[in-house]
């Protein structure tokens, strides 16, 4: 039978590789990396630094694929979708990546940003091509140190304020509304600093970018004083590398609930 | 100038320790150990474990606390506190121990179960002994991982949905009422089984016990199917261990909401 990890890698810091993460490092035959395009060829270039400090060369095989998205404006090439979602798209090239580059008894990996619980499709993607029934496999998730967890702990902070909860979600919703029933909130996959919108409010902000690399931001304090440093920082880093990874919590103040 | 590491172990799992916690136990001399009392003593016995495993005999100490809770039914004892509310009780025990155990250049260290960011105390204690002013030291945090990603990753699913927000919360406040404007919940923190007010709804439960020890219990399914199997299993459990540590993913289905 095959088998697939699927190994949270940590979200920047090649230190925050778990003992587990490291050890189905070691038992994997052949890595299978999506090349996600655009400038985030550095993020893969981590992914094979990790392989090189963690598994003796030649016990393992790397395959690149490329992303259904990417291939759209780059043209077909080989494990490129011919039709359909971007999601089935993906659930093709993975079931051809697995049925031809892995052996019958081989075991193959994923390596996922961060942790592969929060937005990342790796999961859902590999049980639709479960479901689909063309190609059979077993498969286990080794946990990662999300951004999340590396963001707060470098602002040296909790997650939630006691017997409170925290909501994780994303720009484009905050940019919607602050959520009802949380006071403590962490932001992803925000491309519009949707915080901007509550600057009048009496909220802190820990923001954070390039979490865990040598390239890494932090700000924190008052929103209101905080964005427009955050706007300039952000905007600069982002001219300068051509690409950004950025996370923040917002800890509004109940009095403003 | 004295150092403390926040280090965040994992939930149970000892190959849950990252490389960064790793090497933050190695720089360590003196482990402040608070024994939480009750069933918990299992839970010390795995830190002393993981000290074994990775860190050379001869090169650290270990000091064990009271916990200022234990303290008040078992009448005083070292580290004990005078008088006050909990949170200072214990910020006078951690500031005494700092001040102590800790020569004027060593580095000392907290184990935290899972992350550090969550429903723990640690992080606030320490501002609190800062803010003291008799004790001065630096800090950093080691993230973990949390139950939370433990718990999905043992049960192959994300926290959230596509786009969709996650909240993490307590079975206190789930008691009350279901989050408004999220339909992925984590519970934590719940002895009163709180999601069985909800078996009524188009929900489904990831539910998961003593993960990532040989205890691990999972179960999942539709809420109204598994709430009686979980009530007993944890009945059973808990009656055969003395303690029990759950936690659990509800996922409402949207038509619902
Ligand atoms: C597609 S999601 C993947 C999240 C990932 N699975 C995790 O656990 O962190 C990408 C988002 O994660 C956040 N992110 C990931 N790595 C980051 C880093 N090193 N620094 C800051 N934010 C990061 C950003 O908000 C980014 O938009
Ligand atoms: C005081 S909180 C600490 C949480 C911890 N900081 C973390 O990151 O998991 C304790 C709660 O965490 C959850 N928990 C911790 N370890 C667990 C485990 N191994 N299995 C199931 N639940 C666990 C339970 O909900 C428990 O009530």
């Amino acid at each position: 039978m095959r088998k697939i990890h699927v190994i949270g890698i940590g979200a920047g810091d090649p230190e925050q590789l778990t003992l587990q993460a490291v050890r189905a490092l070691r038992d994997t035959d052949v890595f299978f990396v999506l090349d996600k395009g655009e400038a985030k060829a550095d993020l893969v270039q981590l992914r094979r630094e990790m392989l090189a400090a963690h598994v003796p060369e030649g016990a393992y095989r790397v395959v690149e694929a490329r992303d259904p998205e990417r291939d759209r404006a780059a043209g077909g090439e080989a494990y490129s979708p011919a039709v359909g979602d971007w999601r089935s798209a993906r659930a093709g090239i993975y079931e051809r990546l697995i049925a031809e580059e892995l052996g019958a008894d081989g075991t193959g990996a994923f390596l996922v940003w961060g942790d592969p619980a929060l937005y990342d499709s790796t999961l859902g993607i590999l049980q639709e091509v479960l479901d689909r029934g063309a190609v059979a496999f077993e498969y286990d998730v080794v946990p990662g140190i999300s951004s999340v967890s590396a963001l707060v702990a470098r602002h040296r902070t909790g997650l939630n304020r006691v017997a409170r909860p925290v909501q994780i979600t994303t720009g484009r919703r905050l940019a919607e509304a602050f959520p009802e029933d949380a006071d403590d909130v962490v932001v992803m996959l925000d491309a519009r600093q949707a915080f901007r919108h509550y600057a009048d409010q009496d909220i802190d902000i820990y923001w954070g970018a390039y979490l865990g690399t040598p390239d890494e931001i932090l700000v924190s304090g008052p929103l209101a004083e905080a964005a427009p440093r955050i706007e300039r920082l952000r905007a600069e880093a982002r001219a300068r590398k051509g690409w950004i990874m950025d996370t923040y919590l917002l800890r509004r103040n109940p009095g403003d609930a």
